[in-house]
Formats: structure tokens, C-alpha cells, sequence
């Protein structure tokens, strides 16, 4: 594939009107598309990923060709640069998360609950699509054929806005889904579509009369930004501050090794531990030994008063005010001791970002009192915080991790990304036969 | 009870602030009560309007005195008056309102999903409460106990903004509820407060450090009020605009009981039908029977151009382009005479608020492809619209009526208030066991 016949975008750009529009009335086609459809249509995309791998290469050398001179200058971090790049493994990666996806069980059409109203007046609670999914992510443009894949699965018309690092990438990968979508009489192309700059999701923000779901992918500061602007529901990556408490009557080996997975294994993850909180009666047997394996891996501790005249001569660094409820993302972890489990629950109450809090301990009635008490979306009990992941709990794919209360909590699959509707089907019933008492409810629960 | 110690109101007036702050930590304790208790605590609340609904009606008579000033000053309308008094019975309906919520299965604590993730680490999804919820209502004072026994059942704390002028009514059975908590050792009072003016409403918007969820009742223009102000999720009551569609395969004479009561058994209600859809097929002989049904119950029959050339002798009115999308909530109609299923199902997604849309048909696969292509909270067949109520859905109790598709769609129950969290038990697993593949996932769903 020549650069030219990439320069003339075989992706026609529509208003953000248009496509909002259209991505409407495909998401009320898709609706009604047998999952057994829609999985073809996904196996023939991870297909066409492979098939068309030179494309996708080709584009994204473009894009890496434009990201070195803007590295060059200054304009980009070496960290995104990385981050653009796809090479052929990436592409075979790409291709068999398609078909991971395409193997998970079906979505739609689950019965959630069945009640018989009355003889021949039965109601269905089924799950089914939102409708329509405005996506904008970070300049990875691994993340397309991901999108794609959770989307089509779930029935839902998508709207991807990338990085704008990656537009040509992005452009060849969504070209391949446009293509394989036509290839498919029952499902409309406009199913997915790719807008381009910041001013297109401005407005894709005021199309609430089309547009059912946002998902912002990226800084805390642009969730902020873009749940302030739309009147759209927004499901949102929050920030991730994670605590670890370890009780008095903690296994101290188990506590140890729970402490440092939950730090060192990936301190970069929203799952992993910021502030490890400690029982008073056992701090002084296990601070020290805590703290030699933190520094062993280049974690710098910050201790609160008590701690820190502990283990003072251990070389930590005190811990200020401002570290508490603080998200490191990095090898640095705060730790304050505590006279009892209700005082980490109050810590953990005032400071978490109610993501994931883990309680060590063989106390089992301690653990269920901490389980209860904590308000964040999960709640563990002797395992480490980096265990909160969509994959790791099984469910094939996840679209990032929810600290809303609200529709969905924790790791989002593709659960998340559908909503259900109530069937009421019946043999001609009236509420007025109702009212008049000639007929009476019965509400009996089939399921 | 002399009206002078009513004025010196026994519900001591706390900043917003401070109601916040002492919600949410009220919030953290009541989700770990039992459900006996609660159930226990709404019994003992039932009794206590009972015991003192002398005490709600005198503090009812100061408020419908001022109502009868305001409406002779014509600052309040006759209707808002009606609906602002309580009698004797209203007390016992109260009452007995209550103990039907302590009597329903407790919503907490049910076991969502179980999934074995390894040998000895179990992820358990289970329902909790939402936390703190904010609900700004209109002015009738029965539905103070109705709210306060929904969240005490479901165990949140409430933070109430009633009508003005139900002020002292509000105020009076708040105070029930606060004394019942206060005798309640585990069942702190602060879980239930109420609000007085419009600027409290403002400054509640702008907690949402404290407050999980905002439910305003009341005019469409007042949910996008508080939408438009609020960084707090908002659970809102939609409009209501539903149509019947007359399939050509239809029971003529259910499809007009279908109809008629659809529109004619409450118009004022959000699930009463405001178009009417009939395919050409059956119009000749459907549309002049049902028209002249609706006329002699006093219904203003609004047609399309076919349907008013076929019935302009009927005396109906032509209907604009307006007529399309408008909710009545009065004896009016709209009908259109459609060509098909699809173009019933494209005008319904077009101009329905996704609350609830029937089809009428004996053709079982036209009413599934009806079903699965309209996107709505509520499809029927051959039932009437107005059966999209929590009561008759047995919910047992009902919030409102939601059309938004996130967290909860259709008819709000206690379910609606209520989220989930995930516990993971272990036996001190870290994730780079798993990571370097000593260990692996075995994902086995339990439940």
C-alpha cells in the first residue's frame, strides 16, 4: 500500500452531527442482530487485522515518522512515542483479543428476572444495548480493535475519538472494521465511526439526543473536564487510591507479602497500594522488616509520626498531611499506624477513592466488619489490591475500572456496557379490570 | 400539642454542610446493620405515626392555613392545596405503607455473582447501599414516610427537601424519624435530615464529596435544573411519552380495550399513551370505532392527514407537526396511520421518550421484532402502557419512573437505590505469582 492512496483517507469525514446520527439509527439495527452474527462479524475482523497487517503498519509508520519529529522538538514525551508504536506480534495480539472477545458468552438477550403479574400477563427483565458509545483514549492505537470488539459484542454503535499521535493508525485499523461491517448485510457500517480533533469532541459532548454513553479514557483532569461539559452519562476511570491494613492478628508473612505485591508489582496501576496502614501491636515487629523490603526494591517510605520515630533510623521520610489520600502511581508508599481496625476504616473512609481496600488478618470477624464498613468498590480480604482487574476476575475483556457508584462498579466488562429492558407481554390486559377489582396481581416470581 | 412548641422547631437547623457530613458518616454505619434491625426500626416508625399522628395533623393544619391564605391570594393553585392535606385515614395509610416496606426481602447483602478466581481466592459480588441520597420532592407529605422507609429498608441515609408549603407537615414526621433512630442504639439519627429553602437545594448540588445521588421529583424543567447543576449522579423522572402501535394483524376488540385504556383509565399519568399507531390495513375499520370510544369519553382526537380524511365526519382535529413527541398528560390523541411495522417502530424511536410502547398483534414474530427494535424501558404485547408502574411490576414500593438507561431503567424499586461491591477472599495471594506463572486463574462461576 502506497503513502498516497493513504493521504486521499479512504475514512470519508462527516459532520460530528452526521455521524452521531448515524451511529443512532445503526445502534437500533445492531439491537436486534443475532449473536451468532455478530460473532462472525468478529472473527472476520481479527481476519481481516491479520490479513491487512501491512496497512496498519504502514500507517502507523507514519504516524511514528511524524511523533519522532515531534519528539525531536520537544513536542512529545519518549513515554507516548512508545506507546504509538505496533510492529507485527502486535498485530497477531490484536487479532486474538478479537477473537477472545468473540468467544465470551453472549451479552444480550440474558433473562435477569421473570415475574408472572397475573394468569397470561408475564414480565421479562432482559439485558440489552445502550445504544450509542462515544469512546475518546489515549494515543494507543491498540485500543481500536479492542473498542471495536467490546462494542459490537455488546450491540452497541461506537464513536472513537484517539490520540491524535495515532490518527493514522487509527484510521487503517477503523477502515478494516468499515470494511468487514459492509461485508455483513445485517450490520450497518455506521456501527463504527472515527472522529479527529479536539473540537469534534466538544460537540459529540452536546449530542445528548444521540449519544447514550461517554467513556473518557486518559488524565483524571480530562474525566473532570469532560463530565463537566456534557449533560451525556459519563462512565469514567477514577483515580485509584488503594490501602492495605494490616490487623494485630495478621499472618506477618502473608502481610508482608500481600504489602509488597501490592506496591512493587505494578506501582503505576490505579490498584496498586498508596498508603499501607499497620495495627499498633504489631508495628514494632513489622515496620522494620516491611520497610527493608520496600527499600530493597527502591520504594521510598514516607512515615507518619509514630512511624517514623519507630523506624527513624531506618532512613524514611516523614509523611506530610498532603500524603494521605495521595496517588503516587509510583515507588512511593505512606504508612500510618493505627490503635484499631475502626480507625483504618475511617482513614480509608475519609482518604480512599473508594477503588479497592484490602485487610489482612486471620481475624474473620474482623475481616467481615472491615468488608462491610469500607465503601469502595471492592473490598478484600488477605489478597493483594492488584488483584482488581476485569481480566483477573474473569471477565475476558474490561473497558477500565468504575469508582462511580452508579450502573457500573469496579472493572467494567462487557456487562457494563449493556443496560436491560422489561417485556411485559400479555392476552389483552387493562389496568382498569385491575383498578376495578375484578382482577388481582399475584407476582409470582418465575425467575 | 400546643402550636407554640411547634414554632420552636424541635428539628434543630444544621448547616448543609454539617447535614452532609453527618449523613455520610451515618451512611458508613448503616450499611452494616442488620436487616432484622432495620426492619425492626421501620415496625417501630410505622407505630409511631400512628401514636402521633396528632401531632402530623396539627402541624398539617398550619400549613393548610397558610396554603388557604396563599390560594385566596391566588399564590398557590387549588389543585397543589388538595394535594397538601392529611386526614385520619391518610395517617393509617401512612403507617401501613411503612410496614408493607419492612415486609419485603431485604435488598442488602444479596449474593449477585460468586466466582471461584483460584483454589482459595473467591470473588463474591454482593449488594450494598448507595451510601448518602439527596431527594428533593414536591409538596405532598406522604411522601416523607414513603422515602424515609425506602432508604432506612435499603440502608441509606437521606437528606429530604420537601414543597414549602408542607413545611411544618415535613418537619413534624421527620422528627418521628429521628426519635424512632435515636431509640434505635445501632441506627444513627443523622440518617435521615431534611432541608428547608431553595438555597439549601443549590448548596446540597455542590456536595458531592458527601452525597451519592440526587432524585429530584417534580417538572421536567426542575430534573434539568438539577442535572444542569450537579456533579452528583441524578436519578430523574423522564417524560412520558408512549405509544400504542394497532399491528394489521391485531384482535380488533383488544386492541381497542388496549387503547382505551392506555389513554382514557389516568391520562394524567406518565405511562398513559399520548399517540396512537395504526397500520393502513386495519384503519378503515379500527379507526372510526375507537375515535368515536375516545369521544364519548370526552378525548380530543388529533389525526394525521390520512386519518383525518378517513375520519374527518367524526369531527376530529387535524394534528401538527408538534402533535408528534407531545406528552398530553390530558384527554387528548394523537393518531398516524403507518404502512408497516418498521415505520410504527422508526416514529416511535423517533418521538418516544423510551418509557413505554406496546404493539397490539396476534403475529407473535412482529411483536418480537417490535420488542428487540424499540428502544424503550417498557415493550409490551397486547398489554396496555399503563402497567409500567413499580406496584404492579411488584416492586412492592416505587421511586419513580426512570428512562435514562444507566444504573436504573423503568420503574425504580429498592433495587434502584441500591449498588454493589466486589469481596475477594483469599489466603494471602499476590498478583506476581500469578504474573511470573507459578499460579493460574481458573475463573470457575459458582453462581
Amino acid at each position: 500500500m502506497n503513502e498516497l492512496a493513504l493521504q486521499d483517507s479512504p475514512v470519508e469525514r462527516l459532520s460530528v452531527a452526521a455521524v452521531a446520527r448515524g451511529a443512532k439509527a445503526a445502534s437500533r439495527l445492531l439491537a436486534s442482530v443475532p449473536g451468532a452474527r455478530r460473532d462472525a462479524a468478529l472473527r472476520a475482523a481479527a481476519d481481516a487485522i491479520e490479513r491487512r497487517g501491512l496497512e496498519i503498519l504502514a500507517a502507523n509508520r507514519r504516524d511514528c515518522d511524524e511523533a519522532t519529529r515531534a519528539v525531536k522538538e520537544g513536542r512529545l514525551s519518549r513515554s507516548l512515542f512508545e506507546r504509538l508504536q505496533i510492529d507485527q506480534p502486535a498485530i497477531a495480539q490484536m487479532a486474538a483479543g478479537v477473537r477472545e472477545v468473540a468467544a465470551l458468552p453472549d451479552p444480550l438477550g440474558r433473562s435477569l428476572a421473570i415475574t408472572e403479574l397475573d394468569k397470561g400477563l408475564t414480565l421479562y427483565k432482559e439485558s440489552c444495548p445502550i445504544g450509542v458509545i462515544g469512546i475518546v483514549f489515549e494515543a494507543r492505537p491498540e485500543i481500536v480493535p479492542q473498542i471495536a470488539a467490546l462494542a459490537l459484542k455488546s450491540g452497541n454503535a461506537v464513536i472513537l475519538k484517539g490520540g491524535s499521535e495515532a490518527q493514522h493508525s487509527n484510521q487503517a485499523m477503523v477502515q478494516i472494521w468499515i470494511d468487514v461491517f459492509t461485508s455483513f448485510p445485517d450490520i450497518p457500517a455506521e456501527a463504527i465511526s472515527l472522529l479527529y480533533t479536539r473540537a469534534d469532541v466538544d460537540e459529540m459532548l452536546s449530542r445528548d439526543d444521540e449519544i447514550d454513553l461517554i467513556i473518557p479514557r486518559g488524565s483524571r483532569e480530562f474525566v473532570r473536564y469532560v463530565a463537566g461539559r456534557s449533560h451525556i452519562s459519563v462512565l469514567g476511570n477514577g483515580e485509584g487510591t488503594c490501602h492495605v491494613y494490616i490487623d494485630r492478628m495478621a499472618d506477618l508473612e502473608m502481610a508482608l507479602n500481600i504489602a509488597y505485591d501490592s506496591k512493587v508489582q505494578y506501582p503505576a496501576a490505579c490498584n496498586a497500594m498508596e498508603t499501607l496502614l499497620v495495627h499498633d501491636e504489631i508495628a514494632v515487629v513489622f515496620l522494620p522488616e516491611i520497610i527493608s523490603c520496600f527499600q530493597a526494591a527502591g520504594v521510598e517510605v514516607r512515615g507518619c509520626r509514630r512511624t517514623f520515630e519507630l523506624a527513624e533510623t531506618l532512613g524514611i521520610m516523614p509523611a506530610m498531611a498532603d500524603d494521605w489520600g495521595k496517588e503516587y502511581s509510583d515507588l512511593i508508599v505512606s504508612i500510618k499506624i493505627v490503635d484499631s481496625a475502626d480507625e483504618a476504616i475511617e482513614h480509608i473512609n475519609r482518604y480512599g477513592s473508594g477503588h479497592t481496600e484490602s485487610i489482612v488478618t486471620e481475624d474473620t470477624s474482623a475481616a467481615a466488619h472491615f468488608m462491610e464498613r469500607v465503601d469502595a468498590a471492592g473490598v478484600y480480604h488477605n489478597a493483594s489490591t492488584r488483584f482488581a482487574d476485569g481480566f483477573r476476575y474473569g471477565f475476558g475483556a474490561e473497558l477500565g475500572i468504575s469508582t462511580s457508584k452508579l450502573h457500573a462498579r469496579g472493572p467494567v466488562g462487557l456487562e457494563g456496557l449493556t443496560t436491560y429492558k422489561y417485556k411485559l407481554i400479555g392476552d389483552g390486559q387493562t389496568v382498569a379490570s385491575y383498578a376495578a377489582g375484578e382482577r388481582t396481581f399475584n407476582h409470582r416470581r418465575i425467575k
